[in-house]
């Protein structure tokens, strides 16, 4: 029996009864067919101790040598291996939970080659990169479950947010013929035997439809060629984005406000046990505070980090800033000539804007949108855009384009308030940045 | 006063207090202020009599010219302009659903420069090609809105059904470095210095995510430059896909065929105008008819139309097919050779995979994935693909990879089924195709 030889087993028509953490008090003394993979194994005379893990529980196997075969098999497995695992919950006040499991049969379902090259289990974080390479392996480490059912739960409580109000889930196309925003940023692509784009964001397309629904949401990837290697920074991004006629910037300003808010109450509450883990205080001043780009101006002249009027904030500046306002907090009546062409101008020259912060972190940004076809060639002219590569954009305009106003919301970057990490890979199943593009 | 200038007004401070459908019975008497586009205009001697439209209602306004100023903006305002009412709702035996307002106030809030090119709410459909180009308005008619309402709870169906049943919603990168399936039907994009490819599929990513979250679903674009030029073919389109741990084929099988049937009769339930409107019925038979590939040969044979074993199943096929099996039905036990690299094989030449079709359309895929490193280094191999391109996905192998199954659904196929369209471009917003880039 010793010289056994491992090997992995069909599945056939085994299937678990249980997820580990449904093994409580309620199955002691029930037989229960559980799956996962072996976290660890222990020796100790006679008896082998092992820890299997599944998506969110875990749960100590106990065999003594007199069970053979199942002794056996579980004495050579290594861990992070898969196995499957048949047997009686029993109370053992010694064993995590207070619960084991005497394995009557075991699955070998897929035998670990090797040790994944960082441990999985301590508390000390291994390198990212190190971890992004493995990074199926490193989604399994207790923070980062934490930080993606907290995401999960954001992406709900956003789309649960948009039904009950009535607006419509859109999808835009991600290949676009030419650039919203002008050339900067963007990756090219073969189409067929044309030249096309990526989408930076689905903001011209957003606009249109509301002219059909009123108002619009999407959720969708946008993709940016940033050069820049910061730590908030990703080539390709969840974009959550808003559209709505006949209100102004004001109205959607709130709405995105009452969106996050409304997010985080349901974060704390469906996820109390990830917050704590991730040492996240999500108590928060409602509504935001909101200051005028003059407003903010003055500020940092007082501060002692003036700003020229008219220039956007430096990393500088908004690291003084985020001494002051630490917490969400907007800045609104932007200079015209910060803010792309199809946001309407104000008094002056201002303009119709305002940027959701976080601290130093721009989370979101939006306004009230140009609805006059005029005004917008003008503006496209004056950014040295050609109206005629908007013509698709344009036409629209002749038949009654209400007035409308909307934002763009970068998610990770909001994840990355709500889970307190410093890095906006983190929240990402597999970053693309300049230097990335695998796995 | 009769030489009244039209011009735009700003929105300033005017917000509708009612969406038109909430004008009834129960708004009678009151003070109101409506927002829409106008769908027509009709002088009847000193009265106008407007039809206001906005996403899902309408409402007769009725003018004389004793009403002054309100009076001639309205004599002047030209269909799909676009303006905001205030008056009160009073009964009108004789107007569209008894209702009409008597203007007080009316501000114009865009001026149509124009009619479109097709008539938009006649029975009569346009060509799709003119009503594409301005799409944003062709959105507007009644049967696109019924199109998009049953997308929108087709897709809230999906993502209820994988919520309740604990699939972790991910989201995984749409540029990537090498092909899933070999280097057919890709867009090649430039990824800041290298060479990079759009998503097929999610197909690699979902599987290696299983060992972290078990169970997961992605709903997103998926990019193929197809070549051919037919009703069900989309350059982008929305995949649904789901993949899990622990299970084979034949359980996939079954969540697609509930993931599906749980969809319509969500459908059935909110969207019985919309149906009606569209003529479609949602009968089926419940399980699906599931046939074996051998049995379809055999049955091909058997009406006329035999195949060559091992053979996809040509159009013509699956027009004879189509004639017999009308509705939703599943073809498994493909020959492995029909099928990707990733699908397990099982006795003889056969595999464990499954199509979910309806009539001659294939609306999902699906199958047991090979877990075995080893087996997926051969099959990459006989496929002509070298593992060195698949490194980032063969080393997490390493780690224990589970026994696992899933499937991929053609979103806009299925979108297509559900209401009754005979062209994929109907059912998306803004479609793309080898001759369409724009808008």
């Amino acid at each position: 029996m010793k010289a056994l030889k491992l090997r992995a087993e069909d599945l056939g028509d085994w299937r678990r009864t249980h997820f580990l953490k449904e093994i409580n008090e309620n199955t002691i003394g029930k037989e229960v067919r559980v799956v996962g993979w072996v976290a660890s194994v222990r020796h100790q005379g006679k008896i082998i101790f092992i820890i299997l893990r599944d998506r969110e529980g875990l749960l100590q196997i106990t065999s003594k040598e007199e069970n053979g075969e199942v002794f056996y098999k579980l004495a050579k497995i290594k861990p992070f291996s898969c196995i499957g695992v048949r047997g009686k919950v029993i109370s053992m006040v010694k064993a995590p939970r207070n619960l084991e499991l005497i394995p009557k049969e075991v699955k070998i379902l897929a035998l670990a080659k090797k040790r994944p090259p960082f441990p999985l289990y301590s508390r000390k974080l291994p390198p990212l990169d190190k971890r992004l390479d493995l990074r199926a392996i490193d989604l399994r480490r207790f923070t980062t479950q934490a930080i993606f059912k907290i995401r999960r739960v954001a992406l709900e409580s956003f789309r649960e947010f948009f039904k009950e109000r009535g607006y419509m889930e859109v999808n835009t196309p991600k290949i676009i013929a030419s650039a919203t925003e002008g050339g900067a940023n963007l990756f090219p692509l073969l189409y067929y035997d044309k030249e096309a784009f990526l989408a930076q964001s689905p903001q011209l397309y957003k606009e249109e439809l509301v002219m059909a629904f009123d108002r619009v949401y999407e959720i969708a990837s946008a993709f940016r060629a940033e050069k820049s290697k910061t730590l908030t920074h990703l080539s390709e991004f969840l974009s959550v984005d808003v559209e709505e006629a006949f209100v102004n910037y004001k109205d959607v300003m709130k709405t995105c406000e009452e969106l996050t808010y409304n997010s985080i109450l349901n974060i704390k509450k469906e996820c109390k046990e990830e917050l704590e883990a991730l040492k996240v205080n999500l108590e928060l001043e409602y509504p935001y505070p909101r200051f005028s780009y003059d407003e903010i101006f003055k500020e940092l002249e007082s501060l002692g980090n003036p700003l020229t009027w008219g220039e956007d904030l430096s990393s500088s500046h908004l690291d003084t800033l985020a001494k002051k306002h630490s917490s969400f907090y907007f800045i609104y009546d932007w200079p015209s000539n910060l803010k792309p062409f199809y946001i309407k101008p104000k008094r002056g020259k201002l303009s119709e804007s305002f940027d959701l912060m976080f601290g130093s972190l721009e989370l979101a940004s939006g306004g009230t949108r140009v609805n006059s076809k005029s005004l917008m060639i003008k503006k496209l002219k004056e950014r040295g855009l050609k109206p005629k590569s908007f013509e698709y954009h344009l036409k629209v305009f002749d038949y009654g384009m209400p007035p409308h106003a909307g934002f763009g919301l970068g998610f990770e970057r909001y994840l990355m308030v709500l889970t307190g990490v410093n890095n906006i890979k983190e929240v990402t199943f597999f970053p693309r940045d300049q230097f990335r593009l695998v796995p």
